[in-house]
């Protein structure tokens, strides 16, 4: 994270730390951060580069007009050659991260004349020409951030306002009553903070925001007769379920897509369920349209942590026997339908099913509301290689057998579209879409190896 | 965690620590452990003692006859007469813990003459007839542990058979293929560990575990007239969804909970739906009953952990809306029944109602699944004092506008009743009972005042 | 640590950590401390018990009066009789400490009968015929600390008596003005919280100390004829130079060794030097009696903890060469005169040696400013198993060539006891020994196996 | 630290960490840094940067050519005009260090052309030529280290020699038998680890380490009429006391500021002693001049550590006694001469004298062996602001009654760099001195505003 007092010269207060946010800042440091009363952070899995301390956003370097602050989402893809042309220049790059290149970038261009007057609208325009996707990026300088979208849209950002506190509740207002404009990748974060969904950057769109408030700069085109690239899988499986992207709820895309494999993969069977939380939504949409009972097989035991510790064989044996507790009355004796969201490399499912036969179902058939993923991501989705994709394995041939299942059926990747196209077309006179999405496209690469961009090595 | 090599004489390992069984332990220290073939653990909430590592359970003690290790769960209702027994005989307490006492109690019972043959089978009967209720022990000693639950049964114990791995899995056995007995008060902890639930310990029961299996030695009668009394609210709220009490799984109990509240109090409305995660069964069950759709409203952050830093006023302030992210698109424009579990000191569910009508709900209605909680435990669950119990204070006469609900109604006290046994009696020939209970009753005082034995001061 | 308020009923307030005070606790707890006006605190290393926190002292128990917190310094001889008494009356013991014995002891005695009125002199008294020696003891009961030392005075015990602030300096006084009296085994743990040396308590004697000041009660004899057993090795050894013992400085003793060394084994050689930084007091006295002049042969290397990682053999195998910096041009082509302490294993000399002769010493000259090692002792000190110790094993009768010095030569027992008593003696007209010594002893059981009481099994 | 593999292309191992290294590694990452064979590591106080770990060293950047790792010692005068050259080339400068400014330097110069070719040397020449001090450097490439010290020697650099351990001693040899070079800032750091002084890097010298051993390349000249500057406070203050530059030990340098301060300031008194434990060689110094007995005054606590919890105001204000013990046999009713080493802001020493006098010593005379401090170094020391420094404050006219001593001498600026530069004289036909050092010259600015090098801001 880093702050700004905004003030001019600016003071700039950084606070980087591993883990999750709760654990890795102390409450004195958090503090500091109050110096500035505009901001940027960061949290996320590292993709390109090794997660150290060191490759952590954001990335902020002294140029020759002053500090700059990038926080980014996404990777390039065409990084590499990005790099040597910044190496060839002379300068050093100290991380492996895409961060750091975006920031040397905008720190060389353009030509070095003009130094008394940084035109940073300009090097991001110049950015953008030179590397398509996919980035959503945070630019902060002195007063101003800027919220840019790569021309393909394919990662999310969304603007939020910041309501003061004394209009939420009617208690008393005092410090916490500020206002003022929020951005981030997901739009469920802005309710945690009391901010309201404002609306999405648009792709390609640089979004200028400070304390004249929010002001659309410029919408960098794509190349003629390409559509966006969103990518489908923020509605499969990254996004938090209360999360709005293209007008519409997540959740509801969700249980759209467990409707939709309702209708393409019906099932002779009694119960239907989920593999708690995440395919919930999914479970219930299948239950809806297929009219079978929705019942909970499945209990989360709670205090099962990634850092277990398993002292012996036989705890590791028992695997995924340890994250679940099977809820025996509602399926002992029935043939249950389980909902999945994805299946990737098909080793969590397995002891699952085997864990319901041994307590009692007499079937388990497995729906999966998404197609199978066969191709590796190029744009910041970290996906196993393709060798460790169930779908590219020979064992995929028979996977019902494979894992144990009754039978398997995934969604397809026209229902999958249909149920996200679907939902933003049925929405397109909702009022929450502020700016309208005339047209609209979705990245299905992983899904059918199908790029948006042509990609150079 | 005691082990003990079951040698004569044994070796006795013990470990303790603060907080979760994953981050209290390293896995040298657990590994430690694997000395002995026997052992007794513990984790709990302490009750009556602070809770600092000195109070931890299991406690040892070298007596004359060697160590003795006790591990306990539940409150002594005569603590107080116990102490001060124990202390005129010259013992100082180093502890405010029952464990303590317990373990002193069986150090000083019966007469001292007979030094060289301990009979810890007479101490614990003659422990069982000084203090009626309430615990359930395990008695650790060289290499037979004794698991005895008190004559009213208000604590709950388990037994499971450790099935050989190589009986659970076709792959390899070697380490791991143990055989074995476990104890623990929630049947839901052995499936994690590969057992099988075997049976219950009865109300009055002592069970030897050793070498040679299990053997019940005794059943320590209540006096004449007395029913059991099995803390209804382990059904209600305290035991994982999967556990077996009495034959039937929680889980059972509290969806029938949900229908019998669908009987005596409907609601006109549109969606039925839960406070996630613990009172969905409830909200199945009423939506069963009732007809109405069931749908999700709310769902979990998952990253919102107890030890959040707050740094500012706005924060906390918002409270509880940091904890859930609202699913509008479920409810938007429509009538919820909203089921939760319980409603102790009424200050949870209220912004959850804040959130859901700002998010356009048009009515809430909150149906409880358990009565009021309206008096103290002195049985060992942690109850907030009378005044600040909710169905305690002049809010109660209207709690619907005290919390903004549209409507709140409680399940009744017979209610629940009927919910928990009338599944045991259909569960009377339920081969799970392994031990036929002829006759049942539950404690109900925190609902009722009628505690199940008269309390001394 | 364990702090009164000293009010009727009193609260108790108890801190216990692992490692040293700066780092096992943190300011806040220590704070809490700050409830009390009296208290007791103890750190060391565990001698009997393992050390866990559950052995830490002070040991708190409840008695039918109230809480009595006890701290003790010292082994009882006679803990294994002790033991089996107290497990005898029925009860358990959950330590393996003295310190939990001497506090069941002292709640046992004496006969139950007069239980109102709890004469804890008479029980210290009572408990002091039980077990002769070696223990120095702060009992503390609500608003009073009884300071006591063994009748042989084997451990020390020194009063202190804390000078308000505004005495010390003339700074303002304010919360800091604290008037009051500290007890301590070493009395130079006074300066460092600005109190004044005031007296020894005497082998036998209970002094009671409350907020009427310090009052002698009682002095528990020895049987006739014998003497006091006061441990020689804290002269030698343990003792920080700056403590009194007796009416003089632990320093003082040390150097007079080191002039007693001279005059039994004079060295012809050119420079006298010292081990750091222990021996320098004794190197000192022997340059200053010899007329050999002193300089440095060793510089510690600060930063070589005992947490030191070792990555490799290699390291390992340097050993103590990474502690100590050659300061060669001191010594290179010179007969060096080294004074040590004391040998007791024998294993850390020798890199030392090899050290100082590759760095240019032409002859290296051990002398000990202490007598060999030879039985372990019972009263509280951990010394090596007489297996380990170097003057019990075969290579002791060639310890120069063992070690590598040129000759060794150790301080005799009459030379160390004369060094050690003279400078009482001398001192006995000195204002600083506020009560008269007019008979005094040592226990010189490690090197002469001639223990002061007779030892029981 | 960095290692590299030394294979083409190399694997470099980083590890980075805060505190000292003992406490700042696991042993687990120290073994990630033997897939090298070479590396290069720092440990310092930051100077310029704020101490955080992205300011730590070496600092690693990936070139068109390969990563380059760069390790430094000091801090160049001419930063903030160099910063502005790199940064007006478009290069962002990711951390205030100096590391990170040579590190881009180098990647940077010369002309972009020969690509295929690195010259690393000419780069460092070139480097050499555009700042003239104050840096010892080293850099990684690939296989090789270059160990580089600023034309006028301003910070030490001294070239190790690992000794096959099986030379060292007689046991076996294995894993631990490495050959080879080390280089260091300190030569006491090589006796550690087995290595013995070979030689120092000259001023301006270029050394290449590789597999083929040690080379000079180059030797980078000043200009004409300009002396060498190595730090003088080095020999005063820095460096532990068994280092050697220029031929002579640091211990020897400081006794003989200690003489020839007798010499200058002789003074009426009956002992002389130390402020342990830097000032002892001073202090013998001056005590084998005047004749005076050596006596040591002050014992250390051990067990203050810099983190010391202050939980009151007492304590506070007992600061220094804390620290020390007064050994007070050794001076009361005496007059004493205390050596410190250097008096920099003069609040130290004073509750020295005030714990003296009132332990009895008559009078307390300060003689320092160092002149005063009086102007900033900018050149890497870390020197308090100008009007902190006791020399600059009025105080200073009658600083005896300002700290509370009888009288105080400061050794003069000629006296210093006589004690410095005869020792080199005397020594110059001593072996050690490998390389002949035909001419010297000091940097003595910090005590006479005299820099070696103009000055540009």
């Amino acid at each position: 994270m880093v702050t700004s007092t905004g003030t001019n010269p600016p003071t700039y207060t950084t606070l980087k730390g591993m883990g999750l946010v709760n654990t890795a800042f102390k409450a004195e440091d958090l503090l500091k951060l109050r110096n500035g009363n505009l901001g940027i952070g960061h949290t996320r899995y590292s993709t390109t580069g090794i997660s150290e301390l060191q490759n952590c956003q954001p990335f902020v370097v002294d140029t020759l007009h002053g500090k700059i602050a990038v926080a980014h989402n996404g990777e390039l893809v065409n990084a590499s050659a990005l790099r040597k042309k910044v190496m060839r220049h002379g300068v050093g790059l100290s991380t492996s991260s895409d961060s750091e290149l975006i920031t040397q970038l905008l720190a060389l261009t353009p030509p070095m004349e003009e130094l008394d007057t940084p035109d940073w609208v300009a090097r991001i325009k110049n950015l953008m020409t030179e590397t398509p996707t996919s980035y959503s990026l945070l630019v902060m300088y002195k007063d101003v951030i800027y919220a840019v979208r790569d021309p393909y849209g394919n990662r999310p950002l969304s603007i939020g306002r910041l309501v003061p506190i004394s209009k939420l509740h009617s208690s008393g207002a005092g410090e916490a009553d500020t206002e003022g404009w929020v951005v981030s990748s997901e739009s469920c974060s802005f309710q945690s903070i009391g901010a309201k969904y404002y609306r999405e950057v648009q792709p390609g769109e640089i979004v200028q925001i400070s304390k004249n408030g929010v002001k659309s700069l410029s919408v960098v085109p794509r190349p003629e007769g390409d559509p966006p690239a969103f990518c489908i899988f923020e509605y499969v499986y990254f996004a938090r379920p209360d999360s709005i992207f293209e007008g519409q709820m997540v959740y509801t895309v969700r249980q759209r897509c467990g409707r939709q494999l309702a209708i393409e993969s019906p099932t002779d069977a009694d119960v239907v369920s989920t593999v708690p939380e995440s395919a919930t939504p999914a479970a219930l949409g299948y239950a809806q349209e297929s009219g079978l009972p929705y019942v909970e097989v499945l209990c989360k035991n709670r205090y099962v942590g990634r850092t277990f510790i398993q002292p012996n064989t036989r705890l590791r044996q028992l695997g995924v026997a340890k994250k679940f507790g099977a809820l025996t009355d509602n399926f002992a004796g029935k043939r249950v339908v389980l909902i999945d969201d994805s299946i990737v490399r098909g080793n969590t499912i397995s002891p699952i099913i085997k864990l319901l036969k041994e307590a009692g179902a007499t079937e388990v058939h497995i729906r999966v509301a998404s197609p199978p993923i066969r191709f590796p991501c190029y744009m910041g989705i970290n996906i196993p290689t393709k060798e460790e994709l169930i779908a590219n394995k020979p064992e995929f041939e028979d996977i019902a057998g494979y894992i144990g299942a009754t039978s398997v059926r995934y969604l397809s990747v026209e229902g999958l579209v249909s149920a996200v196209q679907g939902g933003i077309e049925s929405h397109g006179k909702d009022e929450r879409i502020s700016t309208k999405t005339t047209r609209f496209g979705h990245c299905t690469a992983c899904l059918t190896g199908k790029y948006p961009v042509e990609l150079e090595w």
